[in-house]
């Protein structure tokens, strides 16, 4: 699907499957295949907090469209993310200590830089996934669970997974556990993507499930710099988009969008877990669908991503293969 | 090749190209395609470093055995490779200025973090191509050329394509411009196999390219701290093979070993650019071949690489791919 070019010659490359549907879950078109089981790992977070805003516990929390956005998200930890999910908890009457994400540095650079300078180690807000995990507590403190909310068999995974077989219609074929500790259950990649159609297809005036999906994509569309941070491919093509799509990258290189104006999802994995080709892929899959202008500054910058050396000279390109939608 | 497995499914997967070679350059095993045309990036640094050997520069220059090892590093920009660029611009009477490698943040974190402490700017002697420049610089200045020595036109680049072709015995289809801006020639991973052959039938006693190789050989295996860094693949793994065998990696996931017990010489690609995958690779062939022990630290650690979460939970698995070595 993405080639690296360098001095006239190939240099690399990166093969995938990915999978556009309908509202109905219908395959509208596809690349690879459709029946690839894979790993959802964080595309998946609208999935993991349907249960959360359609149970009713995100609105007897009084949870803002920030917080359900921020839910989603795979984020940065700077501070203005950090600042979020420690009030989020307060708010809740629990703080870093209840999260069972573990820590690591931020990858925004003025928090990480921030921490250097003061000796201070990264905590649990810190963690891309904090967000998920304020949402899963959220949803815990409502359902009276124990603290051990990540263990496979803990009423709230069970309930996650249950939504999650519901709206890729298929029954998990396994699950592994994921970066942030939480279960992160297997599908195949058309049932990813009949799920994304499903999101795109939400009314937000149907059942109590149909209006979560319409709230989850709503928020995450119109919170970019919540799902990802400065610089992170989810933000800057969402930005690029005006709110009108939602898209979620995950790791080993797993990305969706949800398209509501023209009702389709699409669900997409680079073979290699290669970020800088799923970019690619679901940039020129939202152009392709015409909701991602090409010349847009940020679809450029990872549509044809020149490499450029630590003088500035250029290198390469990276680029869709010739044979990848012609 | 690889293949990464989370929750008992597979999850990512790494195609590679690999090629033995005798010392006369016939190839004794292979795996994909030896024909493949590559861009050997930072594998090839021994080569780029034969003329400053070979011509007599390097001893004009007093140049010690460390000096050598450090002009084929791949470095990490610690404090000792910092120091070790600066005195060796200093004995030549120049200064960081003379560099055209460019500046990045250096990956050892001590010398990382210190620089933020600081508020100071990494320098161009933080570049992990630093040692390589400075060979150059040596080079340059006893071949009196101009101070745009990574010019492909360059007196100097010409040398170095010059012996380049004539190790890997192939005319190189074209060149592209590394990440430290000078210019990488292309070759099969064939003609990269057979370079390495060469090398590590280099007796020592035989010509100035023979002395040359014989030398950068050695002194790459006895300096792996200078060659990568704490924590790098191509330190661990000549570390665990005690002096006797040199290895280096390249950007885009290419890796050679030289062997000169067995005089053999290996060369790999992996055709994604994972480095995961290529580190793996070249651990499993120097098993195979019987110079590194299967139960090595250094090599389990990279031969089954279990993946941990942020709560040191294990969640996943990096291991070759069944079909690859049986």
């Amino acid at each position: 699907m993405v080639e690296l070019w360098r001095g006239g010659l190939k240099e690399s490359v990166h093969a995938g499957h990915a999978v556009i549907c309908d509202e109905q879950g219908t395959i509208v078109e596809s690349w690879g295949n459709p029946d690839e089981v894979i790993f959802t790992r964080s595309s998946c977070k609208m999935i993991q907090a349907l249960p959360l805003v359609e149970s009713g516990a995100a609105d007897a929390a009084k949870l803002t469209e920030a917080h359900v956005a921020f839910a989603c998200a795979s984020h940065h930890g700077s501070a203005l993310h950090v600042g979020l999910a420690r009030s989020w908890l307060e708010g809740l009457g629990m703080s870093e200590k209840d999260l069972r994400c573990g820590s690591h540095e931020p990858s925004d650079k003025i928090e990480r830089n921030r921490l250097i300078r003061a000796d201070e180690a990264p905590c649990q807000l810190h963690n891309n996934c904090s967000g998920k995990h304020s949402g899963m507590l959220t949803m815990n403190q409502f359902l009276k669970g124990d603290a051990e909310y990540v263990e496979v068999d803990h009423p709230l995974q069970v309930r996650i997974k249950a939504a999650f077989e519901e709206v890729t219609e298929e029954v998990s074929p396994g699950w592994g556990i994921d970066g942030c500790s939480a279960p992160n259950f297997a599908t195949s990649l058309h049932g990813l993507a009949r799920a994304m159609g499903r999101f795109a297809g939400a009314s937000g005036t149907g059942d109590a499930r149909d209006r979560a999906m319409h709230r989850l994509t709503r928020a995450m569309a119109a919170y970019p710099e919540l799902i990802a941070g400065d610089t992170g491919a989810c933000t800057e093509l969402m930005r690029a988009m005006d709110g009108r799509v939602a898209i979620k990258g995950g790791a080993e290189a797993v990305y969706v969008a949800i398209i509501p104006e023209l009702k389709r999802g699409i669900a997409l994995k680079i073979v290699d877990g290669g970020y800088r080709a799923s970019e690619a892929v679901v940039t020129a899959l939202l152009v392709r669908l015409g909701v991602l202008a090409a010349d847009h500054f940020y679809a450029k910058k990872r549509l044809n991503v020149v490499q450029k050396n630590w003088r500035g000279k250029e290198t390469g390109l990276l680029q869709l293969a010739p044979g990848f939608l012609g």
